[in-house]
């Protein structure tokens, strides 16, 4: 009876695509688990957790259920990169047990690469890919991909390699199918392969594989020997992992994981808003400093968060501007000469925008001195605010700290600052002129 | 002597990687550029042309330079979804002299691909797919494979049409390598084949091709005829795309050009900056109606920016987990139970904000009440602010407004306006207590 009903949740679970059946597992409690991989197969169980996008520390849990010779199973089945990733999770007790049942070879190749640091190349690549010698012909070499076929991740670039196991050459199956059995392959191959080094920075191989539309590049080592590919699916993943870090940093909160608990969204934006507040009270000391300016002349305070308002908004579209090229350009004009577009920048926006509040508080108020002191303030504001919102970022990316995490209510909160400063020091210089009026 | 020129510099141009001669014509002025259309066959500029990544508009003034027979010829060896979405921006007379020049099928395919809507599949689809019949066996297919690897976008997924072009199954390339000669394609071929629908969103194109790490997906019309491909690298692209909108709606700047003139950069940042300060007047005129308010207590102009500042926050954190929600999950839960899970996070991160200020007020100023006071409108502000954030962008998407442009700046514009109206009145209400200490 339970053989039959083992032989129907096969047929019916296995129909479905794996990143569909991995969608049900992750719903799954214990007991269904426990019960599914005694009717699954590790090769199965493992193709299927090549498709699980949780995060690596719950993935690990699953490990530590099944018996640890089930658990080799799957980590010998799956792709190297994806084990990797899971792996970095377990603790070393058990990283060891799995380690000691698998083949030599794969458990030395996980070895490695649990070496490599994170958001690196060496961090997502994976094992799986096809080489051949240089030395064979077309037919020679289609054996040798048909036999490759069952484990690479992708076999529809072939790369080519010397008898030192350095990459020579590429080709794609389609170069293969146009040509001759006899052809060689040294005689077809592009020899022209663009690879990455393992050490480089995954947004770099990302921009690659974007800008060449390639499917996958090719890891070498310093002396060009070819130990790895990325696929350009792990590449999506670096692109959506660092649009969502560039994301979080402008909006103060983790927004990769979105769907969640009240409490736990709760737990995860206090910090940034009590920071963030902490950070304002320096702001509030310093209008507190102002505050018999203010009791003096009440109407300073309607327009003061007119003036923090627009100047923070200005600086954190200068900041989104210099995020992203850091993120997207290769070729880096000068700090300098950026620093310096963005002034103008910031000059022209302050001036229109001064301009248009002057004449509005003019009008308004039927005071043009206070409305030469608020545009005024306000132009000197938005320069500055935009100064910063560039060059902070900047100096970031040149200390080697991710630009990203510069993040807007920051900056707003910066330009507050300096917009009280700004704001409350034009107006007391002329404060006889418009508070007589 | 210019036959030698052309040649050399052929041989020099085309060893670079297409995305390499691309950027390299970029760079030319227009006499280079005609210079080039000499040495270079339509077809070969045709290739370059597919990995220019420059605006259409941009693009199309090229095609107005070459002749129309060459422009036809580069055209014809285009992909079709490269030359759809630079020809939608050529003017009328052009677009039907290049397509009077190019073979019948071809104009009538690019005709139909011109009217599909922006942002659907259809609009990135191309038409230059492998499909073969199901009656065929291994060695056979090989055959139609080998032939259509010269102009197929992708050979890699090989689509199974029945005698109706209906899609009925797919192949890899792997699975053909795998299987003997003689095996039926419809033996072998998977029938639960995944494919979109030609007026499917863009956006939902790219969570399928992301969440099943598929290289390509077939596009079908309403009677599941195959008629297109979307492949990665065009996924890459939308994911890209819709990053940077989703960026620049957080920061009320288009990101998507971030290199270019100090006046071009304020001229686009210009509109928002004084569309949010007109709308940062109504905050401002409310403030002005309680201007008496003011000069009888000016302590409370010390701590407004901080309560508008901290309630913005919270608003702009929200709105981002929204917009990211909306994005990337597919299973919806209720309107009523997402807006109710954002209010009790608004409640716990009112309520410890509103603790922290009311403390450091109370010993700051040795005075409790008005911490009270301070703590109070904050909580309110901000749980006010957190239920914006979520509602409005969930709103948009119901109502089929892209919620990615609510920015930022938008929402903080709006809960500025809440909270001073919270701040006054819950104020007014306790004016004699505190000011009185």
């Amino acid at each position: 009876l339970d053989a039959q009903k083992a032989r129907k949740f096969r047929e019916t679970y296995l129909a479905y695509h794996v990143y569909e059946q991995a969608q049900v597992f992750i719903e799954l409690d214990r007991d269904e688990r426990t019960r599914l991989y005694r009717y699954l197969t590790p090769e199965e169980v493992g193709d299927m957790f090549n498709a699980i996008e949780e995060e690596p520390e719950k993935v690990v849990a699953f490990f530590d259920e099944m018996t640890p010779t089930y658990a080799a199973g799957v980590i010998n089945e799956m792709y190297s990169d994806n084990v990797v990733d899971i792996l970095a999770y377990a603790n070393k007790e058990h990283l060891n047990n799995y380690l000691r049942l698998l083949p030599a070879k794969t458990a030395a190749e996980i070895r490695k690469l649990l070496h490599y640091e994170d958001k690196t190349a060496g961090s997502i690549m994976s094992t799986e890919f096809v080489a051949i010698s240089q030395e064979l012909n077309v037919e020679q070499a289609m054996q040798e991909i048909k036999v490759a076929a069952k484990d690479a991740e992708t076999i529809y670039y072939v790369y080519v390699i010397n008898d030192e196991q350095r990459l020579v050459g590429i080709l794609t199956l389609r170069d293969m199918l146009r040509n001759e059995n006899h052809i060689m392959v040294k005689d077809i191959m592009n020899r022209q392969v663009m690879s990455v080094k393992v050490e480089d920075d995954q947004e770099d191989v990302a921009r690659t594989i974007r800008d060449y539309n390639f499917l996958a590049i090719p890891v070498t080592d310093f002396a060009n020997h070819m130990i790895g590919i990325i696929n350009v699916d792990d590449i999506i993943d670096v692109i959506d992992e660092e649009s969502a870090e560039d994301y979080s940093g402008l909006a103060a909160v983790d927004v990769e994981q979105p769907d969640e608990s009240p409490w736990r969204a709760a737990f995860k934006r206090m910090p940034w808003l009590i920071t963030l507040l902490l950070l304002g009270m320096s702001t509030t000391s310093l209008i507190s400093h102002y505050e018999s300016l203010v009791s003096q002349a009440s109407i300073l305070a309607v327009f003061m968060s007119s003036i923090t308002g627009t100047a923070g908004n200005a600086g954190t579209q200068s900041l989104a501007t210099a995020v992203r090229r850091l993120a997207f350009d290769d070729d880096e004009k000068s700090l300098l000469r950026q620093l310096f577009g963005e002034l103008i920048t910031g000059v022209i926006l302050g001036l229109v925008t001064g301009t248009v509040i002057m004449i509005i508080v003019g009008i308004w108020k039927h005071n043009f001195v206070l409305g030469f002191v608020i545009g005024f303030a306000m132009m000197c504001a938005i320069i500055v605010a935009n100064l910063a919102g560039s060059f902070i970022p900047m100096f970031m990316d040149k200390i080697g700290v991710d630009p990203a995490v510069a993040s807007g209510p920051f900056i707003s909160t910066l330009s507050d600052l300096t917009s009280v400063l700004i704001y409350f020091n034009i107006a007391r210089l002329f404060l006889n002129f418009f508070v007589g009026q």
